[in-house]
């Protein structure tokens, strides 16, 4: 697999948190260019009903394609809960979502078949991971929980400290109370408050960040070598003011040069 | 005043902050009729760049200047911090922003000139308050603080309780150890969480709701009886999903019927 996919590996995210998952991606393909695009200027996702996600994901993708990438990652649990079949059914390569890479590591995680999933409002309700967890077991028992503040904190710079520790414990009691030994973070935000998760829940938790299983999945698709360049380079786009993205993408995860785009459509 | 200004009133903001404007105009103009329009498909604004909101102000004003109103009043500080001036210059219509009615009524407030003010971080940051408090007399001590979470609590449903007091402290904190008389609440959200600021700052301190402050501006533009209609009725649009907002806006509001409608422009 993997040669036939040229192009750099496009990804959109409404933020910062598809960046978690452009940094496991770099890890593990670092021969590969890309492109990011935050959709900033609409953030956050997880609030928003279907019809306004799907909308926006359709924009995103549109855009990514006119750079000519050969791979779409919805970097974007949101956007893969609401949008990941219309994007399959309509885009010409191929797309990689959220749900199936973290089911699959929750999957072989779990011991007693006891699952947490927590997520943004519009993902947990949407109830996508109930579905491909319950399709790969039926017998699986799953605590879901939506936590539409975790997204916020994050995008303030707020990963630590007494409040976001009060937010963990608020969101992550009833997944402690239910005795769940694998939580799925369903948001690719949520990688940048691991610690207090994993704190609040204890070392026999088990945490899945949905951002390294689908750099697994996109390296199973394009292949450790394939569509390898001589020049590999990441370019970064949102659609906000550059500023306010850079100051707490370069906090998080070092310099890179951004530029601002457009990409509403009627 | 007022005879001459025929139509609706039209409000517009972000997401369910603009309702407490509306609700004081409900108040204190219950014959007009009203258009109110919260772009939550694009909520929040205050976290966003000045020429994102700029543009988002034009779209919302474009979109309820077609609904034949003869006031706009901008209900969002963001908004109108950002594109105020823009909005007045190009609007055929009186415009109504919530800078200056919040300013007037700060001034008649203190006692001792030491006034605080909160608000998102794009209002605080555009320094709109100070400017327009040292214009009307360069001796006030000023201490402004960004909330960039209040919105997102408000908009969560979440007014009351440990999380929220926490939230208080952090951002209030400043303004009490500065020995503030008056605090401005520079966000329309920001009255939901009056109860908790008020409480923290303690009976001394005045708290000015800017939402106030607006409606008697608007009174006093279009007069206590101009315009009055025979079957005064309210309408309301949004741009994300219908049930998304209209689950809070049931909550904190009563009940409303409220469309879906698209703005963009390009």
């Amino acid at each position: 697999m993997g040669t036939t996919i040229k192009g750099s590996i496009g990804l959109f995210d409404s933020g910062l948190g598809g960046l978690t998952v452009l940094r496991e991606l770099h890890r593990s393909l670092p021969a590969r260019s890309y492109v990011y695009l935050g959709d900033s200027a609409r953030t956050p996702y997880g609030t928003k009903g279907k019809e306004t996600i799907v909308r926006y994901a359709r924009e995103c993708a549109g855009f990514l394609l006119e750079q000519e990438i050969g791979v779409l990652v919805v970097a974007c649990n949101t956007a893969s809960a609401a949008a990941l079949s219309v994007l399959e059914a309509e885009l010409p390569i191929p797309v990689v979502g959220t749900i199936e890479p973290a089911v699959r590591a929750a999957l072989e995680s779990t011991r007693t078949g006891t699952i947490g999933v927590v997520g943004t409002n519009s993902t947990v309700s949407s109830g996508v991971y109930e579905e491909a967890l319950l399709r790969h077991d039926s017998h699986l028992t799953i605590t879901s929980q939506a936590c539409p503040l975790f997204v916020p904190l994050v995008e303030a710079g707020m990963v630590a400290g007494d409040i976001v520790d009060k937010f963990v414990e608020m969101y992550c009691a009833p997944l402690k109370e239910r005795g769940v030994d694998t939580v799925i973070l369903g948001c690719t935000h949520y990688p940048l408050l691991i610690q207090a998760i994993q704190t609040y829940l204890g070392p026999k938790v088990a945490v899945v960040e949905c951002s390294r299983a689908i750099a697994q999945d996109v390296e199973d698709l394009v292949g450790k070598d394939g569509g390898q360049q001589t020049t590999p380079d990441t370019r970064y786009f949102v659609t906000d003011e550059v500023s306010k993205f850079n100051y707490l993408a370069t906090a998080f995860l070092g310099e890179r040069e951004v530029r601002a785009v457009r990409i509403e459509t009627l």
